[in-house]
């Protein structure tokens, strides 16, 4: 027998990936234009020309053994210099290059994080719903993911609902804002509160609880809303970041840990994450990639075009009838299923060729979840499918 | 308290990197030139110019959403199409696509496969002398690494220990050839012994033990020695093969595993092990590096400049009168410590400024290891502080 859990994986796979796969099949039968795929989180927005720009001038003038070879399983000392600089500047933080280790992605960073903190039987608290790749993420590592439940009408955290979830046995709680799959942006006032029930908590058992904050959409915001930078919050924060939304490299693989100095036991947690990413097979972040996004640390894609996207989204859904609470940030809609039967939505919406996600697979049943990372033009000959769909269910 | 195999690599952590790191420091302070440093195979051999070009010229030309993008965990088509059809051409193999997975490096792939293979408690075997890091990957997923001792003249497996190896809780056997750290071949007649008794244990059994055949140093031979391609002599066998030494791109995390349809549970496996990719956080191996391996599958690094390192080094050590099998493959010498003490002589080599790493990590006490991917003038520069060693250990 194989291993157990991923036996279990394959009868009950990713959703999203289910549905990317069925969408380029159905983009083979019916024609690319024809299928509306809002499955994946795979951004439409190119990177920003710096980046090719930079990607080219590397390739060509790099010494190659530098530029392709190992280097320390943290990442180049100079990237991770320009990371902590960086953050500094914009945050006001005081980190050092030692702060700052360069992953796989918020993925393998998350994985990372996890390895070196969690032993068997301990708990990770996150908010339901959230992206369900958390589950394998935790039990990975023979963790116990706990979800706490969120505000039916904001999907905001109930700090009261946190502090009840939070056993001797919680090593930490993920949090993801702007979050995927809602697309909400939890505000300064809520971070304190969050971050002064994990103080309490910490008090009450003798125990630390980290927070690690997932946050690959932190330049996805929309109407000149701000994301707090958590580490100036709880002393006990881990950030995640990617690149791959910011510059839209997802397939590249390329992100970064923040590891503080404030955390308890930084002096195990640093060096160990460092061995973590060695020993899970990570090594280090690709090398080539890594040089290039160190050097375009101030660029950013164009934001603007995913918000034409969310307010063509948003604006023609609700009204055709549909319940949706406006994002702040993300590519996300998480769209109320008319009769609270998530995965029958799905399937009805499949017949008109949108392709989106049932809520369960995020601990959010009743409702789906569109990326609208697409184009505009596929939102625009998606409506009358939608517009369908709002009369099959009778909302207009 | 953090994770206790964390805690232990904090105390223990890898001898090469240790030493790596010991490197860098003793560069700064005596100057890089005069600092001889053997301790990590990182390629000091220019990768292929077929590399760059091709680099360029995808950055240049390539849809950037698609380079950059998410594609199937399992890697990009066309990609693992080109990989298989050039294992194919070069082996007489038939694999298709959906045999290849592509990896970040050989350490992905080899924590992919121990993934998807191993429930807890399950056992590992493989021969010493060994790469160190077999047992953290084997321990990341509750496995239990068991070593079986190789020919104390020629570090080649022993048939007759290997079975005696082999229990009901067998659920695989790594094998590394060419090896590191010995850097010894196994001739295809050790192949086809090793394949029999993997075969009758089976059977003894009713079990299924797989072959893990990690192939990175694959193109790095001499002498004109081949080296079998193993799915040819055991129908369970999986390949975890890297681009990083042979291209000369260890940096770059690129690889991919083999996983054939004659394989026990295929269908299992193959699905698993892209999912075990997808929930370990590398999600996929990187995208941009990925298209330009899959374009220059013939390009090759020129062994010969290793060659030349290998003649040179092996001849100077072994007139010294240290004792070392000349290796045939990858690009490391596994030297005998005079008086047996092999971290006394890695001690006594660092007051020469002589860096090597020491047997013991690699279940090889006794011994050392010089990886000689070094400049063919930083080998004539350590030979002064070779000769001065074999005269305090009374050699010559």
């Amino acid at each position: 027998m194989i291993n157990s859990m991923i036996l279990d994986l394959n009868r009950n796979g990713s959703a999203i990936r289910a549905m990317f796969e069925e969408g380029a099949k159905m983009a083979k039968e019916f024609g690319r234009e024809n299928v509306y795929d809002y499955s994946l989180g795979n951004p439409s927005v190119v990177p920003p020309q710096e980046i090719r720009d930079t990607l080219l001038d590397i390739v060509a003038n790099e010494d190659e053994n530098v530029l392709h070879g190992y280097m320390n399983n943290a990442g180049f000392e100079d990237v991770r210099t320009a990371v902590a600089d960086h953050l500094n500047a914009m945050y006001g933080t005081a980190f050092t290059s030692r702060n700052i280790l360069m992953t796989v992605g918020a993925a393998g960073g998350l994985n990372v994080i996890l390895k070196t903190l969690l032993n068997p039987g301990d708990e990770v608290i996150t908010f339901a719903p959230f992206f369900g790749e958390y589950r394998n993420y935790v039990r990975n590592y023979g963790g116990v993911l706990v979800t706490a439940a969120t505000d039916p009408e904001t999907f905001l955290p109930v700090p009261a609902v946190l502090a009840e979830a939070i056993t001797p046995r919680t090593k930490a709680l993920i949090i993801n804002t702007p979050n995927n799959p809602t697309g909400v942006v939890y505000p300064e006032s809520l971070i304190i509160e969050i971050a002064k029930v994990l103080e309490e908590k910490q008090k009450e058992f003798g125990t630390s609880v980290y927070l690690i904050s997932d946050e690959p959409y932190r330049e996805l915001v929309y109407d000149g809303v701000t994301v707090p930078y958590l580490t100036k919050y709880y002393r006990n924060t881990v950030v995640g970041y990617s690149y791959s939304k910011s510059l839209s490299l997802p397939g590249e693989r390329i992100g970064y840990l923040v590891l503080p100095d404030e955390l308890t036991d930084a002096d195990e947690i640093i060096p160990g994450a460092a061995a973590a990413n060695r020993i899970l097979g990570f090594v280090n972040a690709p090398s080539l990639i890594q040089k290039t996004v160190g050097r375009c640390l101030d660029a950013k894609v164009d934001v603007e075009i995913y918000n034409r996207n969310r307010e063509l989204l948003y604006g023609k859904l609700t009204e055709y009838g549909f319940s949706c609470i406006k994002p702040q940030g993300a590519f996300y809609l998480f769209v109320k299923a008319p009769d609270g039967d998530d995965k029958a939505f799905v399937a009805a919406a499949k017949k008109h060729r949108i392709l989106m996600v049932a809520g369960t697979g995020f601990g959010g049943p009743g409702y789906v979840r569109l990326a609208y990372c697409v184009s505009y033009d596929m939102i625009e000959r998606s409506l009358p499918g939608f517009a369908a769909l709002a009369q099959e269910y009778g909302l207009r």
